[in-house]
C-alpha cells in the first residue's frame, strides 16, 4: 500500500531483505553489506551473466503482474545459464524505480524472483535501488557454478554433430503477440494455458544439468533473441553451418492456432522471446540426450545437423532447401 | 558518428568487446557468449556488488562527459569492493541506452569503464544492452576475491577501536554544488582541481589492500550515502555507538573555501557522493594503517572511537557534545 516514497530507501531495502526466503549454501555474507561474500566449492568455475528488462519494451503492466514479471527475470537469466551448463547459484538485482512505486508490488516482484531462483537453487544475494522518472527497469546478475572446463560454450559444434533444440520455437512470441491483442485471457479463452509459454517460460537449467551429466553437448546456445539468428551466432563461433529438417520440426496444435490466428506461415519460427536452448550433439550422445529430457519433462527435438559448409539451410518437407535468413531481436532497430 | 540504431545491436555489441583491452588472468570464456566463465583461486572467496547510475539523477551529460561517467561508474562499484577489503577482478555492465546514443560516445564511456577498472586489476567480461525512451541508466556489478575469511564486513567493530577515514568527507557534495551551479570549471577557476573530487574521484581499493595486509581493521563501509549515515549503519550492524572528535575531522582549504561560497557551516560533513571509507581499526594497529595508507597516497585521519553506548556523538573543539543526526541521501524522497 505505501509508496518507496512514504517508506524511504532503507526501510524498503530493510523490508526487502527481510522478506526473503534464508540464504542458500555459500554465501558468507548476504545482501545488507556493501557487498556479497560467497565460496564456490573446489574444483568448480564461477559463470555469470546480465539480463535487464525495461518497462514498456520488455513488459507492459497491464499484461504481466509483479510476482510473474520477477519470474520472467529470473527465467532470462537462468536461461542464459542453461546455456552454458551451469548451476545457478547467487543474483544481486539492481532495479530503477519511480519514487510512487508500491512497496507491496515491489515484494511481489522480489518474491517472484526468489522463488524463481530458487527453483533452480539460486538466492538474492545483492543489489541496488535507484529512483527513475519515466521506464522502470531492473537488471539481474546471476552467478552460477561448473565443474573446471565443464563449462559449454558457442564456439565447439563440429561438422556432424546433431542440432538439438528445447521447447517449441516461436510460441513465446505468438503467446505474447495473442496478450498484446487480446490482453489477459480470461477464463474460457482457447489460448489461456498456451499464454503461460511467454507469462511464465520454464527453466531449462535442469535439463541443462542432466545433459552435462549425460555428455555428447558441444556448444549451445539460448534462443531468446530469435532461433535463426542464435543458432547463427553459434555457426559463427563453431566456424560450422547447419541444415534443418522440416519434418523434424517439432510441432504444437497451440501455436499451429496461434500461427493461423495471427496470420503467420508456420512453421518458419519467428524471432523471440523463446528461453529455450539449441545444442550440438554428439550422434551417439542422442539417447542419452533424449533421456535427460525425459526425466526433466522437457521437449526436446532433433532438428538437422551441423555442415562444414558455413551456411544455415532449412530443408522444407519436400526436399527443396532454401537459406535460413538471419531474422532476429535487435533492440535498437526493433 | 553513426548512432547505435544505425550499427544495430550485434555490431554495437561486436565493436564495443573489440575495443576493450585483453582479458585479465582468471577470464575463460569472456564477453560473447551467454555467460562468461571466471576462476578463482584456490583459498578465495568471491566478493560481489552492485551499483547504477541514471542519468538526470547520477550525471547530468552537460557537467560530465562520457570517459569520466564510464570511470566513475566503475569508482562507485570500486568504493563497494574497497569496502570489504576484497581484489576487483571481473565486472559486467548492463545499460538502457537511447536508440539515438552516439556509438562513439558508447565507445569512450566503455574505454573509461574498463581503464579505471584495469588501474585496480579488473576487466570488463559481459554485459548487456537494451534500448530506452526517456533517462539513460548503467548498472555495473563487479566481481572481486578475497582471501578465505579475510573480507571486512559492516558487523565486527568493537567499543574502544578507533574510528578512521579516507580522503575528506563533504568534497565530493561541494563539488558537485559548485559544477551545478556554474558549469564545468573553466581555466581560470579556483576550484578546477577541486571539481575532480566529484568528476574523477580516486579510488581507495589500493589502500584497502594493504591494509588488508597490514591487519586490525574489524570493520568498513563505503560512505557515498554520506558520512553520518553510513557510519550509523556501520555501528547498527556491529552494535556499538561513536564519538567523532571535531579537532580531529581531516580539513581541506577548497573544501573550506566552497562550504563558504555555498553558505554551508562547515566542518560537519554533508551527505553525498564521497567514495571513501570508514573503517574501525585497533589502536595498536594505528601505525600500520598509517603506513598503509601513506604508501597508497591517501589521507586517512582517525576521528575518534568506538563506543558501547549506542549513539553517534560529535564532540566540537570546545568540548561540547552532541548526536550527529543521520543525515544522508535517501534516493526515493531525494
Amino acid at each position: 500500500m505505501p509508496t518507496l516514497r512514504e517508506v524511504g530507501e532503507f526501510e524498503v531495502i530493510r523490508r526487502v531483505i527481510a522478506a526473503r526466503p534464508p540464504a542458500v549454501t555459500g554465501v558468507l555474507i548476504g545482501a545488507g553489506d556493501d557487498a556479497a561474500v560467497l565460496r564456490l566449492d573446489p574444483g568448480q568455475e564461477l559463470v555469470a551473466t546480465t539480463d535487464a528488462f525495461v518497462e514498456g519494451r520488455h513488459w507492459r503492466p497491464d499484461l504481466i503482474g509483479p510476482r510473474a514479471l520477477g519470474a520472467r527475470l529470473a527465467a532470462a537469466n537462468l536461461s542464459d545459464l542453461a546455456a552454458m551448463g551451469a548451476a545457478p547459484r547467487w543474483a544481486l538485482v539492481s532495479a530503477g524505480l519511480g519514487p510512487e512505486h508500491d512497496l507491496d508490488e515491489l515484494l511481489a516482484l522480489d518474491a517472484g524472483l526468489a522463488a524463481a531462483l530458487a527453483v533452480d537453487g539460486a538466492a538474492l544475494v545483492g543489489g541496488n535501488f535507484t529512483a527513475v522518472e519515466g521506464p522502470e527497469w531492473f537488471a539481474l546478475t546471476l552467478l552460477g557454478s561448473a565443474a573446471t572446463g565443464a563449462a559449454w560454450s558457442r564456439g565447439g559444434a563440429r561438422a556432424g554433430d546433431l542440432v538439438a533444440v528445447t521447447g517449441v520455437p516461436g510460441s513465446a512470441a505468438a503467446a505474447l503477440r495473442l496478450l498484446d491483442r487480446h490482453g489477459p485471457p480470461d477464463a474460457g479463452a482457447w489460448w489461456r494455458g498456451f499464454a503461460t509459454t511467454w507469462l511464465a517460460p520454464p527453466s531449462r537449467v535442469a535439463f541443462a544439468l542432466r545433459a552435462v551429466a549425460a555428455g555428447g553437448v558441444t556448444a549451445a546456445i539460448d534462443i531468446s533473441d530469435g532461433f535463426a539468428q542464435d543458432l547463427a551466432h553459434l555457426c559463427d563461433a563453431s566456424g560450422v553451418g547447419a541444415e534443418i529438417d522440416a519434418a523434424s520440426w517439432p510441432r504444437d496444435a497451440n501455436l499451429d492456432r496461434a500461427a493461423r490466428e495471427l496470420g503467420w506461415d508456420a512453421p518458419a519460427p519467428p524471432p523471440g522471446d523463446d528461453y529455450e536452448l539449441v545444442l550440438a550433439v554428439t550422434p551417439e550422445k542422442r539417447g542419452s540426450l533424449e533421456q535427460a529430457a525425459a526425466s526433466s519433462a522437457t521437449p526436446l527435438a532433433f532438428v538437422g545437423r551441423f555442415t562444414s559448409i558455413r551456411e544455415i539451410v532449412w530443408r522444407d518437407r519436400d526436399g527443396s532447401a532454401r537459406a535460413l535468413a538471419r531474422r532476429g531481436w535487435d533492440h535498437f532497430s526493433g
